[in-house]
């Protein structure tokens, strides 16, 4: 059987994995994504070695390399341009080096762009041929697909969905605009929007704490916490003006929403929809189903595993 | 030579051209919108007819029509769903209708997706194969081209540009949401600015007049007018807000402004450049050219005939 070797080199942590062309991990190893930028090479030789010795015990034929990075990138030429959160990746000609390491052909693509490949693909956005996929984890990442095709732009940078603009006057952005959807969706905008907020709840379980988590703040609010709650508001709030204004734009058939901090789901999304219900025009608001992704952090895996299919299937493959 | 009608049927005016496959107009008939769903179809019928017979004079032949609406629609169906600046044609199977009428094909689509593909064929997007079209007239309008195709979305309602929210808790819009892009860089929302912060500035020419333009608004900043400095300011920089967000999620090669109110250009548009450059990535903002339209208050009527042009060379066309 034929596979790929399917990598996602996130900020934190490291997946690589075996999978077939209908989704199936066959092998993984999970490990820390290093801090320097040779040692993230190592890893990742190593790593990938080690996927592909598995491969040949069990006679299976490696064909590829994948890679999702959180960055923009040239997915043409395989390079790393910009990694907000792994600055090590920056301006890194990572395809050309793997290859060289690892004698197999090597692609590239931003991690929230396989996340929606993913999920369309195996997860919860199945045989929908338009979606967003907006990920909300430590930062707001975003993948479209239009026609089933990958919606990258003119420089491969396009997606960048927690980077719209959605309270001008707003809080800093690490991007260097202000009141960016990532300054309000994302889980470290949940931690900052508590503790700006809970002077005015001196009643919260959070109230006198020094250190806490996105998580901490939904359990908080899952036990009927007002300051966790009230964050939640504020969180789906902004995500329902950002996607209003998406769905009157591109009109979707779904907008599939992941990452560590859609886990508050039921605490934020009523909020989400009330303001689409509101500020998006009925017909498309009707239409973009809000759906739950499905494949957790094994998202990226997927899609960028079958973006490698899709390639390998698409050029002619040349001996290296 | 074969030629279409091209309608561009506005919420003021009405455009009735035949019109070259190279986009030559060779006749051209101007009327007011009536008010009334029958007048309208009466003053279409009409208009084509005059047209058609003014073609057959001198020997070309008309091959179908179409109409360019302010509207949300169902373009394959030829119906017109929702035209909030011309009510009467809400709901209206235009396409079936006319095609009775007139006795040829006719085809329909909105009139902002229509003046993005007559900027794209005709006017200041020449060659550029993937870019948005903004008018900023009455409203504010939009048309998405990704990879030289109309992104018309799920329902054809893609492209609402106006409808971005750029100020959660501003001014109301005619959409039911409120803050909307449409509230604040539109011609209407020229007057609404003025009119609401000349309060603040007695010494302007605006300050006591019962009623005036956008158009005047524009003349006094022209002449220095601070209060109408202010207002393009506050136009251009909510501009900016919106295109820096679409910048960040679409990456397009260039962003054609044009309508009524584009013509304040030079007192807009370094407040619009300035958020841009603040807010946006800096790649995609590289490389998004901000580019004037060329074919003001043609470019519905060439782009629609371009559109007629397509679909009919795509479709095998049955004997009406």
């Amino acid at each position: 059987m034929k596979v790929v070797l399917a990598c996602d080199l996130g900020g934190t942590n490291l997946r690589m994995a075996l999978v077939s062309k209908d989704g199936e991990i066959i092998y993984q190893l999970n490990d820390e994504t290093p801090k320097e930028k040779e040692e993230i090479i190592k890893r990742l030789t190593l790593l990938a070695s080690m996927c592909s010795s598995e491969a040949q015990k069990i006679g299976y034929e490696v064909k590829a390399l994948g890679i999702a990075a959180p960055a923009t990138l040239n997915s043409k030429e395989g390079i790393i341009l910009e990694a907000p959160n792994v600055p090590a990746l920056n301006d890194l000609p990572i395809c050309t080096i793997l290859e060289h390491n690892l004698g197999i052909k090597c692609f590239l693509e931003n991690d929230a762009n396989a996340a929606a490949i993913g999920e369309q693909y195996f997860g919860a956005a199945k045989g929908v041929n338009s979606l967003l996929m907006i990920t909300l984890g430590t930062g707001v990442g975003g993948g479209i697909i239009l026609d089933n095709k990958l919606w990258c732009g003119a420089d491969g940078t396009a997606g960048e969905i927690g980077h719209i603009v959605v309270e001008p006057m707003g809080a800093p952005c690490g991007c260097g605009s202000r009141g960016c959807l990532e300054q309000y969706s994302s889980a470290s905008a949940i931690v900052r929007m508590a503790k700006e907020m809970r002077i005015d709840y001196p009643e919260s379980i959070l109230y006198s704490k020094l250190f806490f988590s996105a998580k901490e703040v939904y359990e908080a609010g899952k036990k009927g916490d007002k300051l966790a709650l009230k964050v939640f508001e504020q969180m789906g709030f902004y995500l329902g003006i950002a996607l209003a204004g998406l769905i009157n734009v591109l009109n979707p058939e779904a907008i599939v929403i992941g990452g560590g901090a859609s886990k508050g789901w039921e605490l934020f999304i009523p909020h989400t929809i009330e303001q689409i219900q509101k500020r998006a025009y009925k017909q498309p608001a009707q239409r973009a189903k809000l759906l739950k992704a499905k494949l957790a952090e094994m998202a990226g895996v997927l899609g960028i595993a079958k973006i490698t299919f899709d390639k390998i299937s698409s050029v002619a493959m040349p001996n290296i």
